[in-house]
């Protein structure tokens, strides 16, 4: 399927140039920053991949990723004073890349069997474990642990693509309308900054 | 061993528990939350399982403990004020989910032909990586690393039942008498502040 | 090869070492020195042979790396105030570790017929991950990210075997070229205080 493959090469970009920025905002040098920014656009679907048992994972198979994560961090590197000028387009980027990136792990996941959490799960995962792993290497607590809806938005589309996959729908409308679904929430909640519940606090409490 | 998975998921929903309240503790939300009590909960048995390459996890082929993770960390965010009444049960839920984790780890090496420090190691991770994981989403040092006896009674455990497996004793009792061995230390060291050694510090060393 | 094998001995105590001087440094008790050795000395490692699918993997096929990453880290413990006068010595053993661990990982990396990047990776990889799982477990940013020419030489290094490995050079040679290639890089960047650029910074920008 050639519009998800380059919806995912997209996703790929839009997560390096994220992951690069970070890398930058903590003073690291070149190795760091390109290291950053490949693991913040290839850790979710490598994880994924060595929790379904398919190793080597995806990256190892399909060179393109590497060589795509490594150029576009090695632009945000050269050109990072000018990367605020982008920081509306790459949001939106980063929420196609979410939506892509859901589609793409829970469609993988069912592929292999994996019951209705699971799914989700590997959906969820493909799509925010290399935001984690960006966020963990930069010693912060992940941002999608804390930040408004995001990762509730994959879960969301991740349910979806499960429940109209026992559906007869065909499966390229499914992932397309999930796809969807994760976008446009994703895109809502940075226009009308909603954000998940937080336990309510009581003093004394610490 | 019916025994064994009822303790089991005993363990499973302290160490979610304790997973939920450290996500409610660094303010995060719901999802934040929920993800953190199944990491916590799933993450040992889950790396055990990678690291022999039984894959999926054994959480993707009975999804109770899921279902199990989720629930308890809802009850942990919704009513999170009132668990400060259950800290001592939880304590000793936790060491109880300690023992049987660390059985369950080391068992499972020796059915994989593991040798003595790999089948130990597996007990021990099966038992404290879900709290490291903890710990690291939550970017602190792993208290696992500091605390008061802990990881090292998971080490005797896992000790004892790899040197009863070379005994003619039956396997039940093995898995029994070594999960009791972890949670009498662990109960032990609650209850007398036992911890081990630090390195002696000499002034002018940072 | 036995040369190689002496080689990736005294590399993993080297960076046993260098994980026990950071478990104490972060005032861990006796077990959390003992497993951030481990950690630093095998993980690097371990990681790799799980994205190849090598699994268990090979610490747990030999124990040997295991026995003696903690009889390191035990000296360390008991001695860590005469450590100081090794510094030297340990940076230069870490040196040869470095190149060790890289062409054994590379290596590797082209028995498993991966591609360029995936190879050169594997190498890094198989040099740097245990440093950083050793940076996450003590809540830092990994040095590596930050630091002189430390991974660079042995991204240097796995590329430079990559290469050879397509010319009619014996493996042994190319292996031997390439690892010193990675130590007299590092020993360079130790002497001459080589570091990578750093992205410029502007004011303003955060």
């Amino acid at each position: 399927m050639n519009l998800l493959y380059s919806l995912d090469l997209l996703g790929t970009a839009a997560f390096a140039a994220s992951g690069a920025l970070a890398g930058i905002r903590r003073d690291m040098d070149l190795f760091g920053v390109l290291m950053l920014g490949m693991v913040t656009a290839t850790g979710g679907g490598t994880l994924r991949d060595l929790l379904l048992g398919d190793t080597p994972p995806f990256i190892f198979k399909d060179e393109t990723y590497f060589y795509l994560s490594i150029f576009v961090s090695l632009a945000v590197f050269l050109f990072h004073h000018r990367v605020g000028l982008l920081q509306l387009p790459l949001l939106y980027l980063d929420a196609l890349g979410l939506g892509t990136f859901v589609v793409i792990g829970t469609g993988k996941a069912l592929d292999f069997h994996m019951g209705f959490i699971g799914s989700v799960m590997m959906g969820v995962m493909t799509a925010t474990a290399g935001g984690m792993m960006r966020d963990i290497l930069s010693s912060q607590v992940p941002l999608v642990l804390q930040k408004e809806v995001y990762a509730s938005a994959c879960l969301a589309g991740g349910a979806l693509l499960y429940l109209l996959h026992l559906t007869p729908l065909p499966a390229p409308w499914a992932l397309i309308i999930s796809a969807l679904a994760v976008i446009v929430l994703r895109v809502c909640a940075i226009h009308f900054n909603w954000s998940l519940p937080k336990a309510p606090r009581n003093s004394g409490h610490n």
